[in-house]
């Protein structure tokens, strides 16, 4: 299993990179510094999870990898990565290194780095709009994308309640509500438009959508605990960073071994919802367990 | 005549404010300060010339003004406004005023400031994805406008060329290059997408974009002469800015004089494009009279 899972997961990566490849600029396209700092971010070692999930999602409702579904998995890694680009900024998490190499603005300064992320939202947006899919999905799919990333308990609403909320008591509702918005939704919506890309149903999006909240809330768990747990060597980032910030967590909340359970136990309420899909969804399924059980 | 333009301009002003009011929530909605920073910047008292563009060009294809167009208009002034309050960050441009107002970072702190034009960027998208044409359109505007703040010949392109350039002797080259991305294409992308917003075909389509490309480089050089000519009470920002940053800008290449006249022309030219569309075409035209007119 765990040998099926990894070259599962390695063969949507592959995909993803090979997308991001083609619908990036090269770097001798004018003006070349903003595609070199967009480059340098977006294939800085990346694991593509939110393509993987919305792959696994598409095939969970198909039967099949529908064609052309890389597409959608880059532009979720292209917002993933504007969003990395700019937590790191000096003015917000003021972070040197990410995945083990310089933060953007460190390679190419701040303001590059300012306009490279802005542009990787902005390319996310173009690559989805000329996605393969019927219009109508097309549509519905860049509404729910935007919202996800946005600011009502969306990804910059989970940002700024991050931000709000460094060196206050971390209480459970907030530290749910930051983890459901920042790193939350974008990982829900990822498998939700990877079932819409592959013709899902307004019932399925809605199974896909609670296994996706449910899922999304264990990962940014185990993150949590990892950065508790795990040097920064291994980590490829300044690890304890979130307790030296004293940033709302989970453990912070619920100490390490609880943080594990609740953890393992969103992911069995997560798999509860892909029952009507059956071995369809064992791909699915899959990432999810391996992702909970990662050590790094 | 002028009496005219302005209440025809006023009109799709209110129109674009009323549909900005419902479409960025308010300060009351959690997380309070970055809908607050949003707000702070789009109501800054812009004059909201992108939707009347679009309004405009809309009425020249369909002989009225479509239902739900504000909409469109309210999109464009998001995404014009997220470009000002990054453009105005330290990283950047570093300045204080906008306006005659205090600018978003000033205002709200650089974190926040960033994230707000990140959220102004997202909302456009998504409020761009509930337009309420046929998918098929929608998803053509979508691609377009995209592509319009993109880098490739769009505005973050520009954005990142007029940075490079500062201190760098301008060319008539670099300096149209920067115009035509930095402000042009967001201009152009207004013109023809009230265009396809209201049916446009393909021909109307390329018809608007050769008037939206010929005006808006008459917009950018009277901008670059009223930076040289008049004081910064008058202007409502730092006044003679470009040229204190070495910026390149068409005075600086071809002087005063000759600027008017090219501006002039080109809006001659401009006109030339709209001739198939008679007197629908008129509100059009006024508007961009106006524009290359205007003292401030």
């Amino acid at each position: 299993m765990h040998a099926d899972v990894k070259s599962l997961i390695q063969e949507g990566a592959d995909l993803t990179d090979h997308a991001l490849e083609s619908l990036i600029p090269s770097v001798d396209t004018v003006p070349a510094s903003i595609h070199g700092a967009m480059r340098h971010s977006v294939f800085a070692g990346g694991k593509r999870l939110r393509p993987v999930l919305a792959m696994q999602a598409a095939v969970a409702i198909a039967d099949a990898l529908p064609k052309g579904i890389e597409n959608l998995g880059a532009a979720l890694e292209m917002l993933h990565t504007y969003s990395l680009i700019h937590d790191d900024l000096p003015a917000l998490d003021n972070d040197d290194l990410r995945r083990g190499k310089p933060t953007c603005h460190k390679a190419f300064g701040e303001a590059i780095a300012i306009l490279a992320g802005d542009a990787l939202q902005t390319r996310a947006f173009e690559v989805l709009a000329g996605l393969q899919c019927p219009p109508a999905a097309t549509v519905k799919i860049i509404g729910l994308i935007a919202n996800a990333v946005g600011t009502v308990d969306g990804m910059i609403g989970g940002q700024v309640l991050d931000i709000e909320s460094e060196h206050l008591k971390p209480t459970p509702e907030l530290v749910e509500a930051i983890h459901r918005a920042k790193t939350g939704a974008l990982i829900r919506v990822s498998v939700v438009s990877g079932g819409v890309y592959a013709g899902a149903t307004a019932e399925d999006a809605a199974r896909l959508d609670r296994f996706g909240r449910k899922a999304g809330l264990a990962f940014q768990i185990v993150d949590d605990v990892l950065d508790l747990t795990v040097d920064s060597a291994q980590l490829g980032k300044t690890a304890g960073k979130d307790q030296a910030t004293e940033k709302a967590t989970w453990p912070a909340v619920y100490g390490i071994e609880q943080s594990l359970r609740d953890a393992a136990q969103l992911i069995d309420e997560a798999f509860a919802a892909l029952d009507p899909y059956g071995s369809r969804a064992d791909g699915l399924k899959a990432v999810a367990r391996y992702l909970v059980d990662r050590k790094n």
